[in-house]
């Protein structure tokens, strides 16, 4: 286990590999390699690139990698895309967009799409990191970069995708296009209206990432906002807002990291458990309700061996 | 309580609007009501219709409704916009874009987004579902529309988004915009590779909401898959596929309450328990590391009179 640790931190890609695999199962045999790596990380900054299919993210993460490379950073790049049995093309053609990074020993590239998957990765160091990502793994990122183009239908439309709301930089990509100093006017106004002062106020960026056009900004835009969350909030010792969102993301691993063992356990518990087996199926068919039966279940807290979490404090008999 | 039963199945929209606010909460005081009725649900239809921002739901949900009515069909109408200090503009853009059906007592009309909302609806009663939902809650409904436009992007950007999974009818609406036939033709061909003889192939229709065009065709098509979904699966006894579909999304359902009324409760023991409490703060500062301090915790069982669910059937002390 031991040697897990120091392969990891000496860069070794399959040790890497196994580990990552084993956090995506939840595996807890990895429990102890991931603690004695805790005190190790945090140096990378994070930045979470999401916008809808077709925006132009792939490219846009190819050359802000390439930019950052020109800098003598290196990168890693996580690539969420939706587990499906489609986009397996998907994937792939983002892994050919990215090849020109795929020898680089800067360049860590992974997709965590498909479990268990991941061979032939290249050599990594984890440092600063980009990732292809869809809205619920937004909250891993120090900060968060939601690209559209002025075909993602007009600005309204965008807000009610709920999408502007998680944001700490705008890109309007393909700004080629007709409509994008329109579509970036009226984002910035509505940005500024719902931006309280005293706050970051997300800027509106101009991109043509199949040009390399408006790369450099963003990584100005990006370096603005860290020295922006980092500054500490006062000058009586409280979080700044960097520091704040990693504690929350990190309360946010461990409840999360419970609740769906828990989730697991409950679904076992039911499996081998007959008369809960039988109020299930019961449910299925319509004999029971489904709401008032779990209402119920989780009243009497002990049916069948079923032992409830209380909400109250006491230890359960 | 059985006042309110009564009242329900009466159509008294307040009685019903109380009650759907009551299970939006999981506020379990419902529990006895929703058991009463739930013998009485089932009559209904349920069509799920999603999209992209834009696509156009609202107003192809405004032109079905007035469709099924012509028939003499009742229409209940759940409008689901993400939960959004920005969208209430969008939610009442929606209301207003469906006034036609305002004021028609065969039409229910709810928007779910904001909680304790919903006064002035009309007078409902519950029979065709028409809903413009997320993807989340595609799992509700029994026949799923998806609704594309020719720029949503093209056809293989549109798969990474996960959605030609979910649905059973595709819709191309603006389909008097460019491309139109060329994207249907495209996305017809991936859903023949990808379907199974057999299996249901999803028809990909070409829709002018704004015009009424393409309306009754969607309505041939949801009956055609109604029909198909409700042949028995065999001579045996098979229960059908929209059977099997009800009964997984009733079983769904009881887990679904059980969890987030365990996570509720282990929220709020963490809260009440001083080393728990300490243990979220050690690891909100970095001082533990979250992903092994929750396998530590559920390796324990029982820390600090915090008992967990065991997963092997035994009842815990």
């Amino acid at each position: 286990m031991n040697d897990d640790v120091a392969r990891v931190l000496g860069g070794d890609q399959r040790a890497i590999s196994r580990m990552m695999t084993a956090l995506e199962r939840r595996d807890s045999a990895v429990a102890p390699v991931i603690k004695e790596l805790d005190c190790k990380t945090g140096n990378a900054y994070t930045i979470g690139i999401t916008g809808p299919p077709g925006v132009g993210k792939s490219t846009l993460v190819d050359r802000f990698t390439g930019h950052l490379r020109d800098l003598g950073l290196t990168v890693g790049i996580i690539a969420v895309d939706p587990d499906s049995p489609f986009s397996g093309g998907s994937i792939l053609g983002d892994r050919i967009r990215m090849q020109r990074h795929y020898l680089d020993s800067g360049v860590f590239i992974r997709s965590v799409s498909t479990r268990g998957q991941g061979g032939g990765l290249p050599r990594i160091v984890k440092r600063y990191g980009v990732g292809q990502t869809e809205l619920g793994i937004m909250t891993v990122a120090d900060t968060v970069v939601v690209a559209l183009m002025p075909e993602s239908g007009d600005a309204i439309q965008t807000l009610k995708a709920g999408i502007l709301e998680i944001a700490d930089i705008y890109i309007v990509n393909k700004s080629d296009r007709e409509g994008a100093d329109r579509m970036a006017a009226a984002m910035r106004a509505m940005l500024q209206i719902a931006s309280e002062p005293q706050e970051w106020e997300p800027p509106v960026l101009l991109t043509q990432a199949d040009r390399g056009l408006g790369i450099e900004e963003l990584w100005e835009k990006v370096k603005e906002h860290r020295s922006f969350a980092s500054a500490p909030a006062d000058d009586l010792g409280q979080p700044s807002l960097l520091e704040k969102r990693r504690s929350d993301r990190r309360r946010a691993e461990f409840l999360e990291s419970i609740q769906e063992e828990l989730n697991h356990r409950l679904k076992a518990r039911i499996e081998n458990d007959p008369t809960l087996r039988l109020m299930l199926e019961d449910i299925a068919i319509g004999k029971r309700e489904p709401f008032s039966t779990a209402a119920e279940l989780l009243e009497e807290k002990h049916i069948a061996g079923f032992t409830f979490l209380s909400g109250e404090g006491e230890s359960l008999p």
